[in-house]
């Protein structure tokens, strides 16, 4: 706590905690509602309310202001909980990387900032400590949009390191912004896993009664114990609602929204799973948990670029983009298309040593060269398809290609981690 | 009719007509179906039957084979229509630029090539001489990504001139790959129109059997005819079946699917319309038709880039690819954001006089730049929002703002053809 002295000294005599439900009468506005946690990026004399509305108002408090305290819960709402030291519990690692799902909101500012503690998180969510023995540490503490290759690397060992030492699960709070690209990462670094990886996140800092952060982060645990699947996966809410999840595939997963709850969407898959409080639907194939040793191949070529095509890209720009690179990752027009002049540089690039693999700025649906003449033309150059695999899982996976494999080519067209779909038929 | 001597000879002796049911005895099989009209790119001695199972097979056909006329129908199913010259029907302008709606299928290679008669994709859909008199022209005859910014300026230019000259619509077919930036040029360049401008893809080719192109360009005539909206639109199926459609606004519509017929999807609103058996919905307010003279402004700054952004995006990925260009747009993480290392290159183009325009690739949603430190620094660095626009959408308005306004970041913020939401207020 870091309230002001006068504030605290006035919830002090009121013997006012947190959980307690306030009467807050500020000039000729009066505020009713819950107590919340103080955090260290909020002003010393601002106290913060959950109203019944379920938003919350952060209240600057003056001598003026009025403060009474109308009622105690039997309980606390969320008690923090001491950490559970477990018998014949099973042991979940957290790995904490920052993001929304480990950051509080400066009610100065309405900004919100990454927290430094898993634990802080973690004593969140009582009930994680009913169903396992959780070990939280924090591995960075950053917004996902700075999350880089060099992260992805020590995050793999990180968790090979969990699993090797006997965790039921690994869960990672990651920001929402690149977490579809550091599952991808890992679906591909880990390679065979004994025990389920499972990225969480969430789109409303977890000090807000609104947080999806809890929700997803007891939902990814209880799967994790409960379902026998030992994939990379992401969990995050499948709808506006509180009790409904789907978890996805680490390598076919995208945010497809900016702001909403479900905005991680499967692309060209149901998702693996989804949650419901009818139960737990399993909708693909997996691997099952089982002993294996895991043996993280975290090399990564990190001189690769992802460009999307756009009417009016010059040769030029390609040129450019990739010179300098070791491989680039095209997200072309409809079944995989560049205009007519690129080919060439295309083609050049290749020829080079610099391998090009095509996807679609479509998202859905796979690439299919065979149609017109200008895929005819790629395929010609040499130019590298990858059926219907997502372009920014297709940039990781050359990325990790490119430092893992003798056949580039060959690789990226094998699906290994669930990333795209066996070859079909070219079908006009 | 491009058949070789010997197969015209076989045909002309059985009188045998496209529309026809033949049977082909070739070796051991026996095919049944209706005879599809030759085109310039078939094999000579190839014919090509509608099975009744609604695919086309392409048939070799050599002196062993065995040909019999089996019905002839009353009248041929698609029977070419002279074009009518109307009395008191309207005029619709039909400007051919290519693409999957006015192509053929090659039954030697499977591969699909441009055709080059706009008359003929007109011809086989003769309902359209009932609704109105067609004028159709070719402008380009090119799959869509060879569409450039120099096409955009010639085909506003025709379709101005087509609207001035009293035209009551103007389809424009048009390839599926780049259209939604078509129609968001058009939609910035035409500016007021009196009446309606709709593009039309198909995502089968027009001598298909589930060609979309037909149904397609028919129901956009009859929506621009019946419907009093005077707006750049894009018409496409709504479904796989072929009896519902989605209109478009030309600014929110992207290529969302490589294949499925109903690959168009409106992004961050509900489609303008829909039509199914039941009727059109026409789902927002919107500019009805009326006598305005139309005015393009079809100036262009060329020297744009649209860029993604991707963890492990290093500051010189960025400094290269806007090097020599007059702006950028790009599509950040989740709410608009980049890694920390990019702002002050960003900053730095911006103070060198590039605009600099923040969308997301999560394409759903707004960017707010108002809720995390990464945000914050990129409005300080004068980057530019834009709300919930498309990164396509924005690429062009770019584009269009940097010749024809005075104040590039106003005109980027104000919606003008409903390419954004009116701002919202900043909720965290």
């Amino acid at each position: 706590m870091s309230y002001s002295q006068t504030l605290s000294d006035r919830l002090d005599s009121l013997q006012a905690a947190n959980g307690d439900v306030l009467r807050v009468t500020s000039g000729d506005r009066t505020y009713e509602g819950t107590l919340m946690p103080h955090h260290d990026f909020s002003d010393p004399d601002v106290l913060v309310l959950k109203l019944k509305s379920g938003y919350n108002v952060g209240i600057r408090i003056d001598g003026a202001d009025g403060i009474e305290l109308v009622q105690r819960p039997e309980a606390p709402i969320r008690k923090q909980k001491e950490k559970t030291v477990a018998g014949d519990k099973p042991r979940i690692a957290i790995i904490g990387t920052g993001g929304t799902i480990a950051s509080f909101v400066d009610y100065r500012t309405g900004a919100v900032h990454p927290a430094l503690s898993t634990d802080a998180l973690v004593s969140q969510v009582p009930e994680l400590g009913d169903l396992a023995e959780i070990d939280s540490k924090v591995l960075f503490s950053i917004f996902s949009e700075n999350m880089a290759p060099q992260h992805w690397q020590e995050l793999a060992l990180a968790v090979a390191n969990e699993l090797n030492k006997g965790a039921e699960a690994v869960l990672i709070p990651h920001g929402t912004d690149t977490m579809g690209y550091t599952a991808a990462a890992l679906s591909f670094m880990l390679g065979e896993i004994p025990r389920p990886v499972i990225l969480v996140g969430a789109q409303r800092s977890s000090d807000r009664p609104s947080s999806d952060a809890a929700s997803n982060l007891l939902a990814a645990a209880r799967f994790a114990i409960e379902q026998d699947v030992a994939e990379v996966c992401v969990l995050m809410h499948d709808s506006p609602s509180d009790d409904s999840f789907a978890v996805h595939f680490g390598t076919r997963v995208r945010k497809m929204h900016t702001s909403r709850r479900d905005a991680f969407h499967s692309i060209n898959v149901a998702p693996l799973a989804n949650i419901s409080p009818g139960g737990v639907a399993v909708n693909h194939p997996h691997r099952r948990k089982g002993d294996v040793k895991v043996e993280a191949r975290i090399g990564l070529e990190k001189d690769v670029v992802l460009l999307q095509y756009f009417p009016g890209m010059r040769p030029w720009h390609f040129e450019r983009a990739i010179s300098g690179s070791h491989g680039a990752v095209v997200a072309g027009s409809g079944l995989g298309h560049v205009n007519k002049e690129m080919v060439e540089f295309i083609s050049k690039a290749i020829y080079g040593g610099t391998p090009v693999v095509m996807t679609s700025q479509c998202l859905n649906g796979a690439t299919n060269l065979g149609v017109y003449d200008t895929g005819r033309d790629l395929l010609k150059a040499g130019v590298i398809t990858v059926d219907d695999m997502l372009p920014e899982t297709a940039y990781v996976k050359l990325m990790w290609s490119l430092a893992n494999s003798d056949d580039v080519a060959k690789t990226m067209r094998t699906p290994i981690a669930n990333e795209m779909s066996e070859r079909r038929e070219m079908h006009v």
